[in-house]
C-alpha cells in the first residue's frame, strides 16, 4: 500500500500528490509550518488524509518548541492548521482531539501524548476505511459498472480509501465489471490519482471528462455512483469535490443509486444542513492554466469553488464505518456520530 | 469581425482556431486535401464554418484539376470532405449542394458555378446567423444571466454566431448582466474561444469548469441556457458538443429554460430521432494530454465522444433563422427545412 501520510520516527513523510502520476515523490517535513503549507498547496489532499497530516503537524510543533513555550506553540499550531482549508471537517475534528490532549495532559508528557493521539487518529482512519470498503462493497450488484468522481482512495484517506476502497473490495469479490473515473477538473484528481490507483489495483477502468457523465448514463448501463465526502451535515447534505452535485442530479434523472462513502470523522453534527458549509474558493489559475500552461483566454471573472453541496434527498445511502445509513439520515447520523465520542466542533 | 473562413480571390483563408487565444494566425489553403485536413484536425471547427470551408474545398479541387478530369476531381473531393467529420450535418448539406451544381452544370463553367454556390452557402450562413441573433435575443429577460457551452460564435459559424450571436445582440440591447461560459473539455473551446469572443464584445463574462454548472444553477440565479447544435433530427433531438446533454438535464432540474440556436442547415429531416446521429469518437490524447502535456495516468480505456444527443423533451425552444420553434418540434422543423429548399441528405 502506498502511504500518503506516514510518521517516520520523528517527522512526517507525505506523498506529493501534485506530482502523481508522473512522479512518486515523498517529502519529509519536520516543522508544523511546512505541514500547513503542504495542506494548503495540496501536496496532501483528501479529507481524511488532511486530518491525519494536521494531527502530526501539531506533534511537530510540540517537538520543535522548548518545554516553557510548548503549550503556546501547540495552541498556535492548531490555529495555524485550522486556517489552511475550510471545507473538510476531518481537519477540525483531528485538531480538536489534539487540543483536548494539550488541555488535559501534563506538559512534561505532551509530545508523547500528542503523538499517541495522532497515531490513534491515523489508525482510526485506517480501520474506518477498511470497514467502509467492506460495507460499501455489499452495495455492488454482480457485474457492476460503477462511476466515481475525484479521488477517495488510499492516498486521499491515508488508509485504504472510502469510495475507491469499496470499488477495489467489490472488484476483489468479482463484482465489478468496470469503473468509470471522471477526470475531475480543475486539478484532475480523477485522471491523475483515481485512474492510477484503480489500474494498480487491477480494476478495469475507463477515464472520461466530467462533461461526459450524462452521456454515459444515458447511453451505457451504469449501476451505481459512489463518491467520498469532505463534510456531511446533520441532515445528510454532503459537501464533496465540485461536480459531485451535478453527478447526483444526473444519477437521479437516470435512476442510478448515488452513494457517499465517508468515515464518521467527516460528519459535522454542529451543522443542521449543508447550507452552512463553507465552500473554499481556490486560486483561479487552477482553472485558467493546466500543468503550468495558460489555456484560457483573458477573462475578467473566473470562478473556482473547490466543493459543492449535494442535498440529502439525492443521496441513496451514506456508508460509514459504523453502518450504511439511509434516508432520513438525521437519526442515523446522530447515532454514528455519538458513538464516535463527540468529535464534532 | 474576425473571419474564420474566407475566400481570397483564388484560395481559402482559415483562422487557425487551435491556436486561439494565444495566437491569431491565418492559414492560406490552395488544395482540397489541405481543407480536408484542416476540418479533421479542427483548424476550422463549428458546424456552420465546417460546411462553408468544405464548399470552398470543392472549388479548390475543381480549380486544381485540368478540364478533362474536373468532374471526377469534384466527385472525389466531395467524398473526401464528407469523410472528415461525421456529426455536423452542415458539412453534408453543403457538399450535397456542390454535388447538385456539378451534376447540372456545363463542365466549362464548373469552377465559376461551384464558387458561386460556395459563396451562396457562406452568405446564407451569414444572414441566417444575423436572423438567429436577433430572434434569440428576444428570449432574454432584462438583466439576464445566461450560460453557454462550447463555442457557437462568429468563429464557429463563419458569420455572426448563433448562440453567441444571440448573447452579444441581447447584450447590445442592454439585457445581459452576465454570461457564464463553461470551459468545455476536452478541447476547451469555451475557455479559449467563447471567452475570447465575449470579452472582445464587451459582455461581462465568467469562466467556469464544466463540473460547476450544477453548483451555479443551484446557488446563483441563471435565467437561461443557450447553445448551438451540430445536427438536429426531425423530432427536435439535438446533437451538440459533449456535455450539452448534462447541462440540459441540470437546466430542467432547476427550472432554467434551455434554448438551442442553429441555422436550418443544421436540421436533418432524414433522421427521425437523435438515436440515428453518428457520434464522432475522437483521439483519446485530447483527454489525456492538455497543451501537449500528458496529464492523466496510464489508463487502459479512455473515451472521447465529441458530441452527445439532447432529447427534444429537454429543449425549451429551437431558434432558427426562420423562426423560434417550440415543442412539439416535428411540424415546425418540417416547415423551416422545407422552405429551405430540400437541403437534407
Amino acid at each position: 500500500m502506498t502511504h500518503s501520510v506516514e510518521w517516520c520516527e520523528d517527522h512526517v513523510r507525505l506523498l506529493d500528490q501534485r506530482l502523481l502520476p508522473q512522479e512518486e515523490r515523498y517529502v519529509d517535513l519536520r516543522t508544523c509550518d511546512k505541514v500547513a503549507a503542504a495542506i494548503r498547496d495540496m501536496t496532501v489532499r483528501g479529507a481524511p488524509a488532511i486530518g491525519v497530516a494536521a494531527a502530526y503537524g501539531v506533534v511537530l510543533a510540540a517537538q520543535c518548541a522548548d518545554s516553557a513555550s510548548r503549550t503556546d506553540a501547540v495552541a498556535s499550531a492548531i490555529s495555524q492548521l485550522a486556517a489552511t482549508r475550510p471545507t473538510a471537517v476531518n481537519l477540525f475534528a483531528a485538531l480538536e482531539r489534539m487540543r483536548c490532549v494539550q488541555r488535559d495532559c501534563d506538559p512534561q508528557l505532551l509530545v508523547g501524548e500528542l503523538l499517541r493521539e495522532a497515531r490513534t487518529v491515523h489508525e482510526e482512519e485506517l480501520s474506518a476505511s477498511m470497514a467502509i470498503s467492506s460495507l460499501g462493497a455489499t452495495l455492488f450488484p454482480a457485474g457492476a459498472t460503477v462511476l466515481t468522481h475525484c479521488n477517495a482512495g488510499m492516498i486521499a484517506t491515508a488508509a485504504h480509501g472510502t469510495a475507491l476502497g469499496a470499488i477495489v473490495e467489490a472488484h476483489r469479490q468479482g463484482k465489478v465489471s468496470r469503473a468509470i473515473a471522471t477526470e475531475t477538473r480543475p486539478l484532475l484528481q480523477g485522471a491523475r490519482l483515481t485512474v492510477w490507483e484503480l489500474v494498480r489495483a487491477g480494476v478495469p477502468t475507463t477515464l472520461i471528462t466530467d462533461s461526459m457523465v450524462g452521456h454515459f448514463m444515458r447511453t451505457s448501463h451504469i449501476d451505481l455512483v459512489i463518491v467520498g465526502a469532505d463534510r456531511i451535515a446533520a441532515n445528510g447534505d454532503v459537501a464533496n469535490k465540485i461536480g459531485t452535485y451535478s453527478i447526483a442530479v444526473l444519477a437521479r434523472a437516470h435512476g442510478v443509486p448515488f452513494y457517499v462513502a465517508a468515515p464518521t470523522s467527516t460528519v459535522d453534527m454542529s451543522l443542521r444542513s449543508g447550507a452552512a458549509i463553507e465552500i473554499e474558493e481556490r486560486n483561479t489559475t487552477e482553472v485558467t492554466s493546466i500543468a503550468g500552461i495558460r489555456v484560457a483566454a483573458e477573462c475578467p471573472e473566473v470562478r473556482n469553488p473547490a466543493f459543492d453541496v449535494t442535498p440529502h434527498r439525492l443521496v441513496t445511502a451514506i456508508v460509514t464505518e459504523r453502518g450504511i445509513l439511509r434516508s432520513p439520515f438525521t437519526r442515523g447520523l446522530k447515532g454514528v456520530a455519538a458513538s464516535h465520542g463527540g468529535r464534532s466542533r
